[in-house]
């Protein structure tokens, strides 16, 4: 017996590039959120299942422009940077970090505000579509506990990471941790607080392990992570490669990649969720690939402080696994159809280049583009792959993680005309034009976890 | 006696990257729409005029958490196109073209589906905030007309052309004007018609002269164009150096680049709107300054279509007028606020470069970044500047084309904290995160023209 029946079309790319569509089906989904079933139109016992399941109360039944699209899977966000979300951009990074980011962390030792940031933040996401949230809290143990209360609270599947950052050298005075060992205990204990709160059992949220960069943390507690990882089982996430100036200054201190000195401190592993990644060599891909850790590839950010293009086209050719960060606040859209609107942008720019004052042929990197749906593979099943869990597609034994998509949804900037639109044009359109005024529920794990404000408008109204 | 006197906070860009907020101020509007006086907090006669206003129930005043910002300008339009939004983005620009753009373009002979479409597209836009547009339409007569009429009706400022593309080696056999001389006779009576319909003294909607682009007319349209633009005074808007294929192609046809030849078909003049641009030469850009045409700068199709990246800062610096263009449906998103953040996109990418494997000084043209501050510019001041109205900023004798953003609207995705937030930093916000939820009113001449949905949905409840 399913515990709820979703009655209506679904639309996904189940394998890179590849669209589909499921039109007219039932989604049966069992007690513990798992898609068990899923009927196509003319199966058997498709009328008798959906009389069933309405009898008793269970069935949630699309409506006309309706559509359901898998949960987005956000795998980079800085929780505690949440307030300042599109402010600063017009700084160098340097100053970006020291003068804004740096102090705005540091003020999650006040537990208080971090719980009203951090609430704010999970409604948002949710209400924007992120089912699943890859976060780096703060350096502070209580304020991350707090992250990962709330979202077990509001039913967002996350990974949270309790921030590690020991080098005196990096890190400000009033921003780091005490030492390499404190910083190890405090994530150790962390994991052990994360995993009492969520169970054992199939949990909603994970601790994952987070030394915030090669750059901020000490030899000694990048082995020590390395050795709690292999203890614990825990996952790991990093910044890696990002930037000309940090790429450099890991050459220089190890003679190495990041992804070198990575994998060296037993950091890179099943899993490792790499953000940006844009200077990685071609041995490097072969590293992450070989050692199955995956890519956090960060569009919007990386415009801003990349100082280039991540070669996505080439990462995805040698299957590597990639999905796709917003960056929060680096990146100033808290939407992860607006990271797969940025990585066609991101793939398109690579692939033409930018001088017009060049010849075509040394202008840009010919073959580097993406298509829409391999986009929205990125934030679907390509995040859930990097995160080695059963999300991002409509498909039995997978997690039922999903939005209900309106194309009449008041406040929609999309323009539907069915006479004109194959299912496939709606699916494009839903990737490039909708918005969060369209997602008029998210589902997490089989449950309702937020509700769009017109559609809660329609309840209050027929509430009276 | 003003008609209308509105009290809040506006922030706007007066000139290029100068970011200034008014304060607490009174706007007060006349009765043609224009901002007759702007008065301070500290002006001896703040609170008469304020009190008199409410009495007379002329006032407007903002809420907690509301600001004004100027209408938004979109210099780039296909209204045609509206249905396809969002779709065959991966296509290559010639079958978008033959295959998507021109048989869509062609079923505006049916008039009724003209009126449903552009209905539907100028609602839309106001509700984005697109309080000035700048329209290709059809080659059809009526169906220009009806878009005409439906911007009056509906009250958004306006230029809508009626599109002239006569070459049969271009355009097919199903789409194009019959004769050079039937498209500029068409074009004379469309745009008596539109200057019937908007009235003599101070038009709402204008008629502008719109050759498709040089390659899909013959000489004699040009010709014909140049010499009905002069002698009816009528703007003119074109697509410009838009791309490899279309520059080359003109290159190979009169030996000069695309400027160069509208100049000499008199088709350069003063407030000229030239789309894209992308291609331009600097004695290009020296010549469309010099004779008072601007650039629709469309920073979300060049990425798909350009080739190359727009060099934007060097069009700036040499003070050439630049706006943005949207260009629905080449680009995917109606929204010119997105147009803002594409273009600081764009220019990031030109700065940067693209190829990590490339040494830093090689990879991107440095210093063509531009600021939060000047994308807002182009979007307001800029457009205006590019019209010749006085549109885009709050001061005497400029219209009042206006926004009430709200920080705290339903399905707003702004985080703003009142403690940690300067004013700047709010504009900043409103600029890089704001979409169409957090614009409550947009106003267009001093009327209103548009109320958000969750705005509606309240008036609806509240007459309940
Ligand atoms: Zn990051
Ligand atoms: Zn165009």
């Amino acid at each position: 017996m399913p515990s709820r029946v979703i009655a209506g079309t679904a639309l996904h790319t189940p394998t890179r590039g590849r669209f589909e569509a499921l039109e007219d089906v039932l989604i049966l989904v069992d007690a513990i959120g798992r898609i068990s079933e899923i009927l196509p139109r003319d199966h058997p016992r498709f009328a008798e299942i959906k009389a069933q399941a309405e009898r008793q109360g269970n069935l949630t039944e699309l409506q006309e422009g309706q559509f359901l699209l898998p949960g987005l899977v956000d795998l980079h966000i800085h929780a505690p940077q949440w307030p300042q979300l599109g402010k600063a951009l017009d700084a160098p990074l340097e100053v970006w970090l020291q003068r804004y980011t740096f102090p705005l962390e540091s003020r999650y030792a006040d537990l208080s505000f971090a719980r009203e940031v951090y609430s704010a933040l999970v409604e948002t996401l949710l209400a924007n579509g992120t089912t699943t949230a890859v976060y780096f809290a703060t350096i502070h143990l209580e304020a991350s506990l707090a992250l990962a209360e709330i979202c077990l609270a509001k039913g967002q599947r996350a990974f949270v990471g309790k921030v590690a950052m020991d080098d005196a050298r990096q890190c400000p005075d009033f921003y780091r941790d005490a030492s390499a060992s404190t910083a190890v205990n405090e994530t150790r204990a962390f994991i052990q607080s994360v995993r009492d709160r969520a169970g054992e059992e199939d949990p909603l949220v994970h601790p994952i392990i987070t030394p915030r960069f090669i750059p901020s943390c000490t030899d000694a507690l990048l082995e020590g992570l390395g050795k709690l990882a292999e203890e614990t089982g825990c996952l790991v996430q990093t910044h890696c490669s990002a930037s000309d100036w940090e790429s450099n200054f890991v050459q220089e201190r190890f003679g190495a990649t990041d992804t070198a000195v990575l994998s060296q401190f037993g950091l890179l592993r099943e899993n490792t969720i790499l953000a940006h990644s844009n200077f990685v060599t071609d041995e490097d891909l072969a590293l992450i690939r070989q050692k199955g850790a995956a890519i956090a590839h960060c569009p919007l950010s990386n415009f801003y402080f990349a100082n280039a293009v991540f070669p996505l086209r080439a990462a995805l050719d040698k299957c590597v696994r990639v999905g796709l960060g917003s960056d929060i606040s680096a990146g100033h859209s808290p939407s992860v159809l607006d990271g797969c609107r940025h990585a066609l942008l991101a793939s398109r720019a690579r692939h033409s280049g930018i001088d017009p004052h060049l010849p075509p042929e040394e202008r840009g990197l010919a073959g580097s583009t993406i298509s829409v749906a391999e986009a929205f593979w990125l934030a679907t099943v390509g995040g859930g792959e990097a995160l080695g869990l059963p999300i991002g597609k409509f498909a039995p034994g997978f997690k039922f993680d999903a939005l209900v998509m309106d194309l009449n949804a008041h406040g929609s900037n999309i323009n539907w005309l069915p006479d004109l639109d194959t299912i496939e044009d709606v699916f494009q359109k839903l990737v490039l034009n909708a918005t969060r005024s369209n997602i008029v529920m998210t589902w997490v794990n089989g449950a309702v976890v937020a509700r769009s404000s017109a559609a809660q408008m329609r309840d209050d109204q027929a509430k009276q």
